[in-house]
């Protein structure tokens, strides 16, 4: 029987409450699906500077290196705000990125029809939406040398700084996360919108030009557009259903993406994935984590919504693992649940429903599993 | 009698068409209220490319500067898609913001009562809607170096191209806009919210500290808060009147007033106002343009909705002349027509309307006034 190996960060404020709900995910799969695996836990983000003085141990990362996959909880919070740049617990999860070298970030953003009414959209605007943004995430403004702050005394800014940031790509990670959002694509609705500033940004140019290479030469197929990210922005408001999968930057990507996923109206239910090259076994470097942060506001008074965390795992189940039968189970569950009119707090509209604690919404999900 | 002069720059697309209704009402108030105003027109964008080869000639450069405002329609068409990056139609655009130094980017983003069923968003969530934008316009990674496309032949990028571009704030230039961003507050709501990803990029970190100094400094008495640019995003999108004045850099700028244009429903009714150090009349350099762009979809059919451009006019009056009274009436006249329920086809929603030409609307308009 196969053993698969994961690692569990689940990092800072309601990270700890949402990953104990996954836990017991795992340990349906293993008692009802034969499901082997080798689960380890380790800190990351505050929790880890507060043991070890930086946000990813690395002993932490290397573990990250030689497991199937990572989940992650999320990271933060106000007691860490004024750290140095180097040592906030955001640097954690960006080292595990750019190490594990996870390029694709996939961020769906569906809208569940028992919680369509919760969007600040009109139901008729996003019922039914199902978008995947496709992000790089191991390259652009985040990472980018030269960078830093310095002294300046240009004229205008005389006893002043400067601060600098490098938005950087090579055709090479232009070209690797286009496949992956063209891959997705053929799985979906088969079509692509790649989104940059190309009228303002040269990086944007090239970006523009190696994805129209990969669509012509790889995935003619595919139908692709290209859209100014301003106008990208503006269009998610105005018919987000008009997109299947949108290919961006790491910037863009993360703007864009929050957007997508409050036009939803519930962050508390999205998952992400961050892909990277497949490893020696087969399986790709892969890290999964909700979309929300660490929400110190509701830390610890069972409010969570451990729904994201959970989808997070489904989506570890089908990419990491290839088991598609047990990803579709779950997030039925997960459906299931909702229908039933099962509400943690960031769920409760004026439409009501019925109340649940973290963890009774984890009981619940396995009782519908 | 004081003269006001102004160079109008239809420019594009729509352009034309909507600065004709433009002079419709600059001409009703030199013959119904008294003032006087020296009006030249020229070229710019893909126009000026067609006679001269280039976006903006010298010499529209210069008759900019010399002006007392600038008053400009919109540029860029597919007609333009192919030119060299140095040529494109946006190129004029950006010259005039970098020469003049038009810093303060003034976005307003607001929703008018007879529209607010037009908005992808939910009546209660945007209904009386009134949000500034405050974009810094000449820096940042719109103009910083070094940028552009070359050959890269790191490893996994064998024979391939990187494309760069650089993020790049100083202090006074963060300043500067801070004070147009707080000066402007005063005369609101009295809060700004300032927008970085101070937890990834330096430049942010810059951006945060130079923004507080300024208020701790020189506006106390305002309310200051910061957010990270992809909660802004998501903010905007959740609930948009939790802000008053929002302040950030030109590509968080660009990518966030639309979204929050577009919350609005209306993009043909946005105006914005770019404005830089005051001249030696005590007058800042400024030019004025509608949000929304040069419709190439819908050019000489008489669709294009006049108003964005019409009250770009109306903030032409206000922050070039300190007319207020004169700013008032016309946006009043506009509200009117609204309520009269007369709509450009943009405008025609479900709820109907009496449709009306890109002419008729600006005759109305005046009829109004
Ligand atoms: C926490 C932060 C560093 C991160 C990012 O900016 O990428 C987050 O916003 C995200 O989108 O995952
Ligand atoms: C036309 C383009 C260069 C411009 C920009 O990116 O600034 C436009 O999107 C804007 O927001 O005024």
């Amino acid at each position: 029987m196969t053993t698969y190996s994961l690692l569990i960060l689940p990092g800072d404020g309601i990270g700890p409450e949402v990953m104990a709900e996954v836990r017991k995910v795992i340990g349906w799969f293993e008692n009802n699906r034969g499901l082997s695996f080798d689960v380890s836990e380790d800190l990351v983000g505050g929790a880890a500077y507060d043991k070890h003085g930086k946000p990813l141990a690395d002993e932490t990362m290397a573990k990250a290196q030689a497991v199937d996959a990572v989940l992650l909880g999320a990271v933060g919070g106000p007691k860490y705000d004024e750290l140095d740049f180097s040592l906030k617990p955001e640097r954690g999860l960006l080292r595990l990125r750019k190490e594990m070298d996870l390029f694709a970030n996939l961020r769906p953003a569906q809208c569940f029809d028992a919680l369509a009414d919760f969007s600040s959209l009109k139901r008729e605007v996003v019922a039914g939406l199902d978008i995947l943004i496709v992000r790089e995430l191991t390259s652009g403004v985040y990472f980018g040398e030269p960078r830093g702050i310095s002294a300046d005394d240009t004229p205008g800014n005389e006893g002043g700084r400067v601060g600098v940031n490098t938005q950087r790509y090579t055709s090479g990670e232009i070209r690797r996360v286009a496949r992956s959002a063209f891959e997705l694509a053929r799985k979906r609705g088969n079509r692509v919108c790649s989104m940059e500033k190309a009228n303002v940004m040269e990086s944007g140019i090239l970006w523009r030009e190696e994805v129209q290479w990969v669509h012509d030469n790889e995935y003619p197929d595919v139908a692709l557009s290209h859209m100014y990210a301003d106008n990208g922005a503006m269009q998610l408001v105005r018919n987000p259903r008009q997109f299947d999968v949108i290919l961006t930057d790491n910037l863009f990507g993360d703007v864009l993406s929050d957007a997508a996923a409050m036009l939803t109206g519930s962050l508390g239910m999205l998952p992400s994935a961050s892909l990277g090259a497949p490893m020696a076994n087969g399986r790709p470097k892969a890290l999964y984590e909700p979309v929300h942060g660490s929400a110190p506001d509701i830390t610890g008074q069972g409010k969570a919504n451990p729904i994201a965390c959970i989808l997070s795992f489904a989506m570890c189940l089908r990419y990491s693992f290839d088991l598609g039968v047990e990803a579709d189970m779950l997030e039925k569950a997960v459906e299931q649940v909702l229908a039933d009119g099962l509400r943690t707090a960031d769920l409760m509209g004026p439409e009501g429903g019925t109340p649940v604690s973290t963890s009774e919404m984890g009981d619940r999900i396995l009782a519908a599993l």
